[in-house]
This record gives C-alpha cells, structure tokens and sequence, in this order.
C-alpha cells in the first residue's frame, strides 16, 4: 500500500489541505469536530506526517523573500530600502528576487519559495502575470504574502499601494491646465491592477473636460518602446501632453524627444511616474508623480511581521493607500 | 560520551575540516593514506556523520546568492541582468543580498549562506570591508566565491573588473586636455580596491603633467557628500574639474551645482564613472566612464557555473579584466 499524503486525507475528508495540517497539529483555529474527524480518518488510513517537512516549516528560517519585476525601477530600489530598515530591526534576512516581468519566472520563484527558505512574501506581480494560482499555494503552506505596488485582484489579502487613479485623474487635470489639448497615456501593461487604475483616472479626467486623448500600449523591451514612441511623437497629429504610467516609460519619452529633437514644454509636456533622484537634474526637469517607494515598502513589511508574529496568513482583501505627490517642474511648464 | 564532531576529528588529525569530510566521502582529491588515517580515527572515536548535514551540501540547491552593497547604483542593476541571463540558461535561480556598505551586514549574509542554501557566490565588497576572514569559511564548505567589481587584495579567487587604473589615467589626462588646472579626486572608501586603482591611474596622469589636484574623501550618506560637496565647491580655491569614481558622487556634485547654480561645463567640469541610462539625458549631458557593467556580471557568472560544474574552488588569484569606455559629452566641452 503507498503511503497516504495530507492531500489525500483533505480529499477524502472534502477539506482544504490547511485545514487538514490544522487538525492534525491541534491548532486553536480548527473546531474540535473538524480535529476529531481528521484524526480519526489519518488513524483508520496509517497517515504518517512528513516529518522532515514539518521541521521544515517549524524550523523559522528568519528570512523573507522579496519578488519585483526589475530593480533598474528607481521605486523597487527605494521601497527595498524601506523592507530592508524593518527586517534589520526584527533581525531577519531580505532576499530579493527579480522576475523580469516574466510570469513563469514569477511562477518558478514562487514554487521554489514554498520549500520553507522564507517565512513570509512581499510580492509586487509581473506586468504578464494573470493567473494567480501560485499564490493561493503560499496560503497553503501557511506562509503570508503580502502585496505591494502592483497588487492583483484575483488575490486576496493585505495589499500596500498608492492613490493610482487619484494620480492619474490629477495628472490629467495639471496637463489640461497647462493648455494640453491631445492626450496621451502610455501604459505598460493591460493586466496590472495600478495601470488601470491610473488610466481610469486619467480618463475620467479627459472626459470631463472633453479633452482629445489616446492611450498606448508599450513594449517591454527598449527597442520596442523606442518605435512605439517615435512613431507616436513623429505623427501629424502627435500628441502635445504625455502621461507615463511607470519611470521608463517617462525616460523613454526623454529618449525619443532628444533624438527627434522634439522640444519639452514647448511642443510636448510630459508628466511621469517617477521616484528618480535626478528627475530635476534632467534637461529639462521632469514633472513627477512620486510615490512614497520607501514608506511603501516599510507599511508592507510591519503588516507581513504582524503576520509572522501572530501566526496568521491575511485571508480577506485589506487596503493600506499612501498617496503620492504631483511635483510641478518645467516639464509641464 | 558526547558525540565526535568533524571539527574535532579534524583538530586531533591537525588537518582542515574540507580534508576530513572529503576524506571521509571517499573523495577522489584526497590521497588514500590520508583517508586511511582520517577513516581510522573515526571509527576509533565513534564518529557518526551528521546525515541531515551531509544531505543538505550534497543536495545542489539550484541556486546562487549575488552579495552587492546597493542596488540604486545603475552598474549593479546591469550587472544583476547579465548574472540572471547565465543563470537562467543554466536553470539556476538567483538571490540577491544588500549590504548596505556594512560590513557587518556582509558578514551576517556571508554565515547565513554558509547553510547550503546557494551553491556558489558572487560578490562585491562593501566599502567599509578590510577583513575577509568571512570568505574564507565559503572555501572550507567548498562553496565557489567569485569577486566581481568590489574586488578585495586579500582573498584570492577569480575576479572580474574593469581596467580601474587605466580609466582613472583617461579621465585625468582627459580633464586635462580640456584645459582644467585645479583638479579634485572624489573618493567613496579608502579601502576599496577598485577606488585606490583608479585614484593611482588619477593621481599618477596629474603627477606626469604637474597639475595641481586633491583627493576628497566622501561620506557614505547623501548628506554627509552634500556638505562635503558644498564646502568644496564654494571654496575660493574650488577646482575647476572634478573625477567622480563612483556614479553616485557623479549624481551629487549634479546636485551640489545646481544649487549652488555652478554652471558646468563653464566653470567646473565633470566626469564620472556611471552606467547612469540617464546620462545624456541630464543638463548638460554627462560625460561618463562607462563600465560594460552587464558583460562583468556575465563573465563573473560564467566563471562560478566553471567551477560549479568541475566541483572546484578558485584558490589562486586570476583576474579577467573587461576595459571601460570614456563617453564624451557636455559636462567636459
């Protein structure tokens, strides 16, 4: 007879698997039936615990793993600043891992994260990643995820953010104030939660004032980016206002504007997310929306050690929202 | 009794403990007479491997750690992509540690990963580091180190960087050649190698010409380097032309002149190590000394998977040296 597994005993028993491991381990959270039924069925079947994956998971590996899309990204840098202050206080280990924007990078480095080297998981998803299935296993394994910047619906939990479409519906209303009459906005992605937010925002706000507008999809790559753009600000009817959603996106269009010798303000305005340390050292300066990167990534991190010290997982969507700040400079002049 | 230990064996047969275990693996490096000698004292004092140690060196954990001092300076993010790029194709997952510039912070990551969770390393030295006792315990658990940048004088292994001695001669005799006569050094540690190389090459182009020139150490923080800055610029004497060895010294005498509105190139002008996508981009566009900063992490990885691959560790000096290019721009006319 091959040895039955905890997962077989959840199916038999039409339990999820958390609550079997619950019982099994006489967990305060399991109601003394439920522990009574599991027990009984793991007796009757010759259910052995694994136990070398159960030190696994007792055995504290003091040590969070971080997942970003990319550190070139001035946010990631400085919200990883801001994870670093509050895990050096509780005495733990950040490891960082980059998924590239790569959803089965992201899916391969969660998989490898469930074997107990972390924790607990600070996450901001891949601009391809859809399906959130791989995060539904960190629950499982009782090891808390929380979200920060680019959260996703399709999960819950406590996820860390900012005013997205508050920035963008003031960052639409700052261009048309400064006498913009066709619009662009550059998104990065059409799956991320922040992206369209930002872009219902910046709708509405066009809409409202019955402003021309346009919104372009951009590549991942440089390259791809580089044509999208000069093709864009190269056309008959280019636009004289841009919104980037993200920093590259902002220095992509600086990029494009040097080569084509397109002159900001006068021709173009542009407005971009951006946390970049040399956005007012650029020629010329560069409006910004900044977001609070560093207090971003401290709030997720007490809310992921509140996890760890009561020994829960966030199971219910919670929103924690830090606003960002419009800085004018002469890009937008 | 209590129970015989490695080290132990290892100290009563004045031998290292990577002698004894290989000896006791039956490994080919070890001599025969050597495993005899090891094998029978062993037996003698009832000596029992610790099997759940054994399984966790044995078991490849399909992963290297990647210990760099920042992540905001563009080199490392470049560098941490052209890591990635080998260590994908190899199927290896990549983890990334801070250090922050501490030294103590290097030393804490350096024990953790002593535990088999990476199967080799790479490393750039926190400015603040003299003793590299740490890297030596990776070679005793056989774990691969190679340097890579932040390269340090006193360990010996396999190190990639750039020719910092040359670079620094360039940016000198280049200074120069635009007719500055009051040149200034700026400095990020007194310890780093790579920084007193390209001070040598600085200082050795200013000697050769006679040119009047300073060394300026500055402080780790921006606003101790802001001080510094400020204090140096706005002295009577101030220099007319500065080498920033690092790219965020580069940033901040950006900074320092823009509000102290010293105009550059007129008055002072600048060059500064920097992988910095911005630096075209900046006012006026910065003239650079560019590291192929994603050719170093790929060389420096592919010579960690060599040794992975052939289970050995570099234990003599070697170094591949990938030259830097001097951009020329606005900031030096």
């Amino acid at each position: 007879m091959s040895k039955i597994t905890i997962k077989e005993l959840a199916q038999k028993l039409n339990l999820s698997i958390s609550t079997v491991s619950r019982a099994l381990s006489d967990s305060y959270e399991t109601s003394e039936e439920t522990k009574k039924k599991v027990k009984a069925l793991a007796e009757q079947l010759g259910y052995q615990p694994d136990l070398y994956a159960s030190n696994l998971r007792s055995r504290k590996s003091k040590t969070i793993g971080v997942i970003i899309p990319e550190i070139t990204n001035s946010f990631f840098s400085l919200a990883i600043n801001g994870i670093e202050e509050i895990a050096r206080e509780k005495g733990y280990h950040v490891l960082i891992y980059l998924t590239h924007e790569s959803y089965q990078q992201e899916l391969s480095i969660s998989r490898l994260l469930l074997d107990g080297r972390v924790d607990g998981v600070l996450m901001s998803v891949s601009s391809e990643t859809t399906d959130v299935k791989h995060l539904a296993d960190f629950n499982e394994r009782k090891i808390p995820v929380v979200l920060f910047d680019r959260i996703h619906d399709g999960y819950k939990t406590l996820k860390v953010g900012t005013d997205d479409y508050q920035s963008g519906f003031r960052s639409a209303l700052h261009l048309i104030q400064k006498g913009c009459k066709n619009l662009a906005y550059l998104s990065i992605s059409k799956q991320l939660c922040m992206d369209k937010r930002r872009m219902k925002g910046f709708l509405d706000a066009v809409k409202k004032f019955e402003i021309r507008s346009r919104v372009v999809y951009c590549h991942q790559d440089d390259a791809g980016n580089e044509k999208v753009l000069s093709g864009l600000l190269s056309a008959e009817d280019a636009p004289d206002g841009i919104f980037a959603s993200v920093e590259k996106l902002g220095v992509a269009v600086y990029e494009v504007c040097n080569k084509l010798s397109v002159s900001i303000p006068e021709k173009l305005k542009v407005i971009s997310f951006s946390n970049l340390k040399m956005a007012p050292l650029l020629q010329p300066p560069l409006t910004t929306i900044t977001q609070p990167a560093f207090e971003i990534g401290k709030q997720a991190t007490v809310a992921l050690f509140k996890a760890l010290k009561n020994n829960f997982i966030y199971e219910e969507d919670e929103e924690i929202i830090i606003r960002s700040e419009l800085i004018v400079r002469r890009s937008t002049e």
